[in-house]
């Protein structure tokens, strides 16, 4: 019997106890407070921020966003950042990737305040990731959601394979970085690899980040697996779906997300968790 | 024909271009400084601090060795390490792990400014290694000397697939990350791991960092891998040994490194390229 792991419903439930902790903070006069800062109107960066900040507005979090045109020069960005570094009401900094050619987004994401870091791409924070250092400290929002899917499945992970195919930055290098840190043996695949197929049919845990529709087939999958699909893809009739077959997968996997419906749900309601998180470090280090 | 690789030689052969390095230096007034800081009277912490200072001297390098007793406080620890930090004739500070119980060793790595970090354990470096940041920054020296190592064999690595086996900050997590960046299919194992020799087995470049001298036996090795030992363990007899049977493994691997003679000559010449790296990064940033 497959589990199809409910991204909304777990969304939900963690959106809830978001909400609570926000009603917490509010009896003690704190609201988290989110800026996003959009440059330029891509549509789907634009529907991204939208969902984001409507969200925010549902939990109690007071979300400011800031949209500048695609011809906003690099040094305006960095002094927005710098402005919002220094707003005593702004918990957590975002900028929607990917920002317009001629700007350098790595140096923007580095601008932003460590302790600001909602989204967890500063190298200062990556980088106690990567070294299993003691917290608290942000940590990108896809991954960091796919451990809350994964520790709903109430399995004993520790010494079990995963694979994660895919090593951007925002998704497979931080989720192997978690995986790690959970004890799982992790194995980071990407497009050099000379046996993929071979490869992924070993793993426990399975989360495929490629943008490749379809990617994954029944027989590269092992059975009983737990599969993550983090693809956002379009088929031919342009409907969204993953990089994992999941008709064809979902019979031989144990657990599996679907997509629309599994990590999207999670990686926002995560970002609103996160959100709350960085407010409540802040407070417990005396900065508010 | 097993190949087996020399880190005696090729710790020459990089020290005598980190000595070049140092001359051209020279030439312009400029002289290379390492600050090293030991707390306490440990023997083996003591030869490789030893070491480490004559090594520096040979290449021109000037090096300063700051003891401290075992009582020292934390507070003066972090107050010679804001010394050398502030100081314009250091360009690399080592403290030399480990530190006596009661001293909180990583408030210490962290205090080291970023540039000056001449051991890559600072977040913000392993930050940018872990997310194959554009460069320069300072790298662990000892999986940083493996990757010159690997280098030499003159091998396409795109797409082999590589496994760790240890996930320490200093050796396995780099290394790892040094692998990835270049296109190589990684795994990390450690004691977790539920089938650590079936796995071992499909390397075609095992690194293997684990303190246990001997664990990896011809068995356990893909004919023709090539093999790095990081061990530095002591046999019945209290000879210097590794983590691989090397007599065993040898005549199965396509390359090895011995030990004694093989990766810990290399660490010591990486950390003399990397004190000269910094400086010259330091100057190039006109900090000089």
């Amino acid at each position: 019997m497959t589990t199809i792991i409910d991204g909304r419903q777990l969304a939900r439930e963690l959106n809830a106890k978001t909400q609570q902790r926000v009603a917490q903070l509010a009896q003690r006069g704190i609201t988290p407070g989110l800026a996003v800062i959009i440059v330029g109107t891509d549509p789907a960066s634009s529907i991204y921020v939208r969902n984001k900040h409507k969200k925010a507005g549902q939990l109690g979090i007071r979300s400011v966003v800031r949209t500048f045109s695609p011809t906003v020069s690099q040094t305006e960005l960095l002094a927005a950042v710098a402005e919002y570094n220094a707003d005593p009401t702004i918990d957590g900094i975002l900028v929607q990737s990917p920002l317009p050619a001629g700007l350098d987004e790595r140096a923007v994401f580095d601008a932003i305040a460590p302790e600001k870091d909602v989204d967890g791409f500063h190298p200062l924070n990556t980088g106690k990731l990567f070294g299993n250092l003691p917290g608290p400290y942000p940590v990108s929002c896809t991954p960091q959601g796919i451990m809350t899917m994964l520790k709903s499945l109430h399995q004993p992970l520790a010494g079990k394979r995963a694979v994660v195919v895919g090593r951007s930055n925002i998704v497979g290098r931080p989720m192997a970085a978690l995986l790690l840190n959970a004890n799982l043996v992790v194995t980071v695949a990407h497009r050099y690899a000379q046996d993929l197929r071979a490869l992924t049919k070993t793993a426990d845990v399975l989360v495929v980040a490629t943008g490749i529709t379809h990617l994954i087939k029944a027989a590269d999958v092992k059975p009983g697996a737990i599969v993550i699909d983090v693809g956002m893809d379009r088929d031919a009739q342009g409907k969204l779906t993953g990089d994992v077959d999941f008709d064809a997968v979902s019979p031989v996997a144990g657990a599996i997300t679907p997509v629309p419906g599994g990590v999207g749900p999670m990686t926002i309601a995560t970002l609103m968790q996160q959100t709350v998180d960085l407010c409540e470090w802040r407070e417990q280090r005396g900065n508010n």
